[in-house]
């Protein structure tokens, strides 16, 4: 796997180098500040992100918040602070497993492993939420476009629906884009 | 906090107990097996459940997952086990941390810290899902029965929407369950 390990003291990054090149890792994308680590992560396209800091500070935070809304990947966080309000905010910004004091070679394959496994299951509850979420929206923004074309065209409901059915498949176009699209077109005339 | 200490070996248990007890929490039903851990659950109430594991095995996994569909709970998980495809299954099964031999008294707090964030933002996720999900059916259920009526009565759009929100209010139901009873009763009829 590519690991990206982000960690601003070059002792402690050897440390934890190592015993990931021993696990077989590729360890990519070393960023000494976290400032650029959007930027470095779309580069490198690491599997798994690990970052080493005492403190996570905001900006670390902000820069690991705007990777997940990017690219999400597996994040492993170490650190030494453990304020529940800043593990609720590394959290939020997208780390998948916040580890304490616990930077440990030993430990270091099940807690990569614990992170993904985390992170899958994350996702897959994430990307279900958004399907439910379109699919309503779809549902909702069809049921506005026919209300518009019987109104309009003097169409009863399934004429309307119809209407719409023809020019989503004129245009190419999913019902609820097609429905979306007339919408924004009533709108402007 | 009400905290409930599964663990199959007395002095491992007494060696977690202590620093919990430190820490402030209150120590309830201990369960040396986990063959009755969803009753006891449902008994004691913990706020947050810590299992000690050498490997969960698939009773163990099966009871938490029983805990998490009756009531969930953050649940860490302490083993020496960490084959993936374990780590993946007890994830499943609703434990918010899995920690790797990583029973340590001074790394306790953040790690009881971090199962709980862990927990409320998945259950945050879920419940936004369940509702998204809930209203995805309640659309489809009322235009179902709003097409049902629509036929039978040979009402238009208007006077079917009209009709069953009589209805609903008549029996003081949502709009959504007054739909899914009248498709009930169709289909009787």
């Amino acid at each position: 796997m590519r690991v990206m390990l982000v960690d601003d003291e070059p002792e402690r990054r050897a440390a934890t180098e190592a015993p990931l090149r021993l696990l077989g890792h590729e360890v990519v994308g070393f960023s000494t500040s976290t400032s650029d680590l959007a930027a470095a992560v779309k580069r490198h396209q690491p599997d798994v992100i690990l970052v080493d800091v005492d403190v996570p500070g905001r900006d670390t935070l902000e820069s690991l918040g705007q990777v997940t809304r990017d690219r999400p990947r597996p994040i492993v966080l170490f650190a030494s602070h453990s304020e529940p309000e800043t593990i609720r905010k590394a959290l939020q910004a997208g780390v998948s497993s916040y580890v304490v004091d616990g930077m440990n070679p030993a430990r270091l394959k099940p807690i990569i492993d614990v992170a993904i496994a985390r992170f899958e299951e994350f996702q897959a509850l994430r990307n279900e939420l958004e399907e439910t979420r379109s699919k309503l929206a779809d549902r909702r923004d069809i049921e506005k476009a026919k209300g518009l074309l019987m109104k309009r065209r003097n169409l009863d409901e399934n004429g309307a629906y119809e209407l719409l059915r023809r020019m989503a498949m004129d245009r190419n176009l999913k019902l609820g884009d097609a429905a979306r699209t007339l919408i924004a077109a009533a709108e402007l005339l």
